[in-house]
């Protein structure tokens, strides 16, 4: 399924609203001879704010890949920008968080072996042992850390440490039913993909199946977001959502939404992999 | 577009689940020579409850269309039943209540006046005179009701007395901007349709397009409800969603969900006018 | 997931529309003292045609299970039914066929492994080795069978004899990519579901995701159906579709189809499992 | 609903693909000291195609807007570059051709008068007399020519005539029964949109609905599309579809279609009015 793809680089970039930033940004890749694949560009007229999402060939560069960033980094600084340069050779490394449910995991890690997930998947890591037959068979390693109470500060050390020492970029909570410490969170800033069974901000906290069917809605959702410190209050990357109707128990509602909860997730991986995704505030700027 | 169908009767039965209720009640109709054209039954076996639609012609009965409920009401009353009965050639009569906005109101009567909705619709109801035009270009009678606090109870009572006078069988919020009252409710129990600019329960209360603005979700959603003392707690009868992104603005997601507040509002009417929905506590079983 | 759930019958019946239908089936088994959990009916007026589906509770019955199908023939007769009865303890035996895609057999297997899917698979054949990790990992049997144009009849002929002597009851098609003979197709006469990766009638035939491309239409679907000699002509189970845009390419299509894919195709499963599809000419009627 | 929007220029650029494309374009805007609000771009990996729309502020330009067009053109002729600049005062003027169904007609005037469409509406043109009372409603004069299979070569010159009397920039077939002539379709050439009640491809031709019906779907669809010679075979630029079952008859068809194909047509004619949509062979690329 995968075709030869020529290296790239990609260029992200927030800053206050000014006139000839389009031109800037490109003028300085043509300057360097830059072929550019892919423009896009947002400016957010109420915040007046500047997005944009370059990624151009490695290729025929007049300058060496390594020599890309200090060359920007004057104009950058002239403009005050936010930005973050990637190649497309750095394949992402994904930590998966999971507990007993293994709809996601295994989702997650078919997309990998098919290559469609552009991703290094060096650990899995869990609070229960069950799933450790699916990462076995896609050969990943998988860590067992049960968590109690008692034990979750230091457990979840222990979880960060092998995060760090596998150098993960970033961490998926694949249906994680622990909630991870604001020190995780800052140390991860941004990294962290969860998915909330239910369509944010409807539905907020534990259950939502149950609430939902005790309100009786006619469509169940799911959301992929980046977690932080205020529970379920993350920036949203993507949503969607299912039809049910009475006859739906609530199992059926579990059912239906593991369909949904895995395409949402992986299509929140996929974004963030494909650094498409600027968070501004509360809000994500998609570049789909 | 219309095309003739017969004269048909539809029985509602809602009662706790029990043994041959579905034979009691096709064994009712079937010894009266009815020819059954729809049976719907829904048990839902958490609540242990049973409801029921039957649509039955009235052509070829073995008794006069007049003597059915007096027929039936035994076995009703022996399986402790909560049911309604009525016949196709009773059109439901439809008071509008509208604001400013004017496309639910369009909506409504356009789909009115092709046939699509089979309902007479004796009254629009305003407090404000706006629309007076659209109204009268359909050939239906306007009221201007203006209201400020002082006026409000007063106004409300004058709108009863319109609605009432007018023998209308049911009410619709065409987003409408007035909360009723407790008593106006409880007169038109489960008879007040409301649409929802929001996913309910996502943006309760008022500006649910700026609250999804801040918040920065993927889809908006419009929700038709029955209207109750609690604000957007009434049983939902249905919703709809549509996808927004990071360039949508306030203003776009108005526009967005005008498309969607119509079409979930005229499914909610339609379903009402067909009787296919029984309201069960908070929920709604929807026969469609 | 799977919770306890009482041993029930479920009795599928078609034939031309007749009074009293509803009350006859619904009296016998009133008669016999049965708990009928569900009831659904359709009456095709255009074609004078009625369909119904009722699942009842074995518990409590007043004659033996085995004695219900010799009670219901007379009636069955006399109304001229063509007449289904099966018990919710005879778990279907699904066969399954596939080339090198694995995507639809791994849902289908994880589905089953959940308890999502209430069926024995005994067997999986392909005529590529590629994926019997997969059913390995399942613990399914693996058949490979290669096939040549020189060796398709006898190769066909041995899967025809390894799903009889698997006694399965019905073949799915998880991205089989040969064309099975007409012999084979009333062999297992509407019992063999298939998932084309398009939206059809549109895309007919092979390579469907390169005419979507050429064509440039902005959603791209799949359809579940019953195989029948008229190829993609079958009975349609189900559809559904997903957004495409210009910047697709025939890669995307084929990424973001493989998703459509797997939920309509265990939809169709789940639908022909739970006894909810009847077909009817070129259409099905599905209780769902 | 309207706010106050800045004087602003659309840019739109196609040719094959080089490098320097989008330094060249922003670069040459920055040059006049253009505000950049929207740069999207898009590049045919494929077909190595480059396409590009640029909005950008007329406020602050360093010369006069008639000066932006010649000052452009070199630079569009170094790069072999189809384009065309538009300015945001020129509201375009919409011509709609109307048969006897009146909802697309209601919907885009009911758009166009609440602020949502910026079109002029100078015409409405019938070959039936129905729908004159909406013209008249919205103020929007109304040509009646009746067509036979006599009168129609001279009724299409009547109209042609009509049409670029009112200087209309392009014309709607808001569900308009008549085809067309290529001559017809040459003069307004791509400017010609048309709402098929179909998804196309599939459906083709006459009774769509009725098409639908026979072949047992589960979706229905709508396609807005630029009106060709080979009818039905038009550049996609829209596509909806929405869920059928079984017990829907035609006529539900019928009534769940109206509300995608106005939808659809809206969606096409707000892509096209806002310069959104570059036609390339029978492919759209739409700048959504």
């Amino acid at each position: 399924m995968t075709t030869h793809r020529p290296l790239t680089a990609t260029l992200l970039v927030s800053c206050s609203d000014q006139k000839g930033l389009v031109a800037a940004v490109s003028g300085f890749l043509a300057q360097h001879d830059a072929n550019i694949l892919d423009f896009s560009q947002h400016t957010d007229v109420t915040e007046k704010a500047f997005f944009a999402r370059v990624v151009f060939e490695i290729e025929g560069l007049a300058i060496a890949r390594d020599e890309v960033a200090p060359a920007f980094t004057p104009l950058a600084r002239r403009y005050g920008m936010t930005w973050k340069l990637v190649f497309s050779d750095q394949v992402p490394r994904m930590g998966i968080l999971v507990s007993k449910y293994d709809h996601c995991l295994y989702d997650l890690l078919i997309r990998h072996k098919s290559g469609e997930l552009a991703v290094e998947v060096p650990l899995v890591i869990s609070n229960h042992p069950d799933t450790k037959p699916v990462a076995d068979f896609f050969c990943v390693p998988y860590h067992h850390l049960p968590i109690t109470p008692e034990t979750k500060a230091e457990q979840e050390a222990a979880i960060i440490k092998l995060l760090d020492d596998a150098k993960v970029d970033f961490v998926v909570m694949a249906r994680y039913m622990q909630i991870l410490s604001p020190e995780f969170l800052s140390h991860y800033h941004h990294r962290v993909i969860n998915i909330h069974h239910s369509f944010l901000p409807a539905f907020i906290g534990g259950r939502p199946y149950h609430q939902a069917y005790e309100r009786g809605v006619k469509l169940i959702g799911a959301t992929s977001h980046y977690a932080t410190e205020d529970l379920d209050e993350g920036p949203i990357i993507d949503q969607s959502v299912v039809r049910v109707d009475h006859r739906d128990t609530v199992e059926d509602l579990v059912r239906k939404g593991r369909d949904i909860e895995r395409l949402v997730l992986a299509k929140g991986v996929r974004l963030h992999v494909d650094h498409r995704v600027i968070v501004h505030g509360r809000r994500t700027i998609v570049f789909d």
